[in-house]
């Protein structure tokens, strides 16, 4: 018998056999509420306490206009401006190398828009590149809460490659799963990348 | 005869058989007054222009209380403070290899005070050089306008070496003649001390 609701909908009973990894995942991150900033940088906290790496994230560039020095307490700045960073936001260095990344969040399920990095951040990882450094973003698609390290060279070949006519505007999601290396969420560090990285050196 | 002004001092005549690095130090640095942070800043731009480094300094930390939202216009924060930052102030990529270091100016004549650097960044630079980074304090004597590389391993001796019985709170400038590089001012780089760091690599 198919059971309809006052509103002529039908039924449907929720699905219960739900991969265990998928329940994991609504537990453990989801309910915590991170960013995938916070999550970086409580890895970077867990990487340099354990001597393995030291990366660190940028502070947000400020432009100052105006600062009050009041008598017996600290300067409070009481005009200020956001400024476009001219870099990406972290970097350090991992077993001698170099390291420089960014980090973006899309909402998107089937791609993710290029337009999340900016000019000055794509020539910047193409300056690290020159010189030997390791570079790459990490990429996470927030509704499908799923993370990748997708390394600067083929981020950089799909940014180039806008204005031809063959062209994107975005990266589809099933270049990730071609290209990009799957980062897998874990207690300590909450996300593992640079065990990604391990692969790019 | 001695010339004697109104009020009873003695008149000495400005010397005029200045050395010639004097006159020109005076005439090219001193003259544009620029900071060691502008001629550091400088000779980043210099080195990334011409792809021999990729440098930058940190944006000076924030902690950020209120930001307005006006309409049709950019975001103001209306107040913050100052924060102490948890790392050096400049970090980059040299020759494939990571650079790390921060930049002090001192007026002090014979000597370099050592809380001019703070705990943890003296932790930091520990933590870098443990995973193989190029690791150093550019500090400049403003006043005998000179100016040294100083390793952090030589740093960080004095510095530990601080709470001992022996142990003094500044470091000698006959000691920075004995262990620092004593670079040079140029035309481009301002400051070429990246020829330093290649006596470190």
């Amino acid at each position: 018998m198919t059971i309809h609701y006052p509103n002529g909908t039908q039924y449907r009973p929720q699905p219960v056999n739900q991969p265990e990894h998928a329940k994991s995942a609504l537990v453990k991150h989801g309910g915590r509420g991170m960013t995938l900033e916070q999550e970086i940088n409580e890895s970077n906290q867990y990487y340099l306490a354990h001597d393995i790496a030291v990366i660190h994230k940028k502070p947000t560039p400020i432009q100052i206009v105006k600062v009050d020095y009041p008598k017996r307490s600290a300067a409070v700045i009481r005009e200020a401006y956001f400024r476009r960073p001219s870099t990406t936001d972290y970097n350090g260095i991992y077993r001698g190398r170099y390291i420089d990344f960014d980090a973006k969040e899309t909402k998107e399920k089937t791609r993710f828009p290029l337009d999340n990095f900016h000019q000055h951040q794509v020539e910047h990882m193409r300056s690290c590149l020159k010189q030997g450094g390791i570079c790459f973003g990490l990429i996470k698609f927030v509704t499908l809460d799923q993370l990748y390290l997708l390394k600067a060279t083929d981020l950089i070949n799909y940014w180039d490659a806008q204005g031809s006519a063959k062209g994107r505007k975005s990266i589809p999601l099933t270049a990730f799963q071609t290209l990009a290396i799957p980062i897998k969420y874990s207690l300590n560090p909450t996300i593992a990348y640079l065990d990604a990285v391990d692969q790019l050196i």
